[in-house]
């Protein structure tokens, strides 16, 4: 796929990919919201025991399975996004926005910190 | 944000709004993993003690909020999948192929179970 | 076991069976944490896709490998205890009187929100 | 609370802080391992962006914190159990036999691996 991908053919992936199935009957967004913590507990479980060096070298070994467990998250992310009707890329603006705003870059460079000690 | 917004768009923001923080020293993969999970729990804490109709209604009513914390989620995913140099659409439409072999259309149609109980 | 086990004794076996393999040096904080995160993971996964009745017979059928689960998120919270020499029977009975007052039982009952909504 | 505090003698506690407060009807498993999980997240935020020296010294300055997360942990596993009838210290013991047939110590010595990859 090209870096031109957008978040709306991804999303089409993935509901044609449940309609197939059948499975929005299943997709309460409770279970949704759990099923996405599942799957990054997957991503953390590849992290487990390691640290500092060894634990970049042994994800770019793992790359693939760590793209698996981000599509597996992104998957989920997309699809709450459209069950609840959001517009997910607006909102990711608004957020970043959101953000600088809380973290002005003259207080928080450098610096990590919530913006609730800065 | 017009329904064509690219995951490189997205990544490019987040990615500008931590080169000017300089905040790339922190962001180890685990602290990014850890942060992207503490971002899904405050996304179910939004869902918690409610359930059923009454649940729909309250993210509905919290769809902005729901939002912010998708976003913050999508964020994490897009910076780690930069940092691990993993071209996060070729992934997506990967895991949707292998998925799409663990979960052939006439076994799992209608059924919520892992493919391992298939 | 009988009803009179204490948390000292839970500890003490969790202490014996890492000290015999010597993993005391991967157990740093949050390598720790980040094990019992992916335990209750665990935990979840077994109620994913169910609700209500179903989901209170699964439990029951399942009532081992909850069990199971339950002591593995409880060992981590034993083992962490110990390590930041915590007194946990002494912070748990604080937290609760705590909670008690941030939920004070003629404003609370009967209500499921945070203390920050009563 | 002396070291001999029983897991009994906890879960009276949250027996009693529960039934005060009429809170057991809204006690589903489902939402009290999300609960459960949303203690931890707030465990392991008091962790964030922190490694090696600086965490330990930083947990140490935050213990008390750290042992209310770890109390708010322990009573939703202790209710849960309860709520499954569910012999925690018995389950316990089994699951630490289990774990050391998993792991026998003459292989897993010195060794953070699954006991799949031993």
């Amino acid at each position: 796929m090209p870096d031109s991908t957008t978040l709306a053919e991804l999303t089409a992936i993935a509901l044609k990919f449940r309609a197939e199935r059948d499975w929005q009957q299943f997709h309460n967004p409770k279970d949704v919201a759990l099923s996405m913590s599942l799957e990054v507990a997957e991503l953390i479980e590849i992290m487990q025991w390691r640290n500092g060096g060894e634990l970049q070298k042994h994800l770019m070994a793992e790359r693939d399975h760590v793209g698996q467990e981000l599509s597996d998250i992104l998957g989920w992310v997309l699809l709450l996004a459209h069950d609840l009707q959001i517009d997910l890329p607006a909102a990711f603006v608004a957020k970043m926005k959101q953000n600088a705003e809380k973290y002005p870059v003259e207080k928080a460079k450098g610096i990590a910190k919530k913006y609730t000690e800065l």
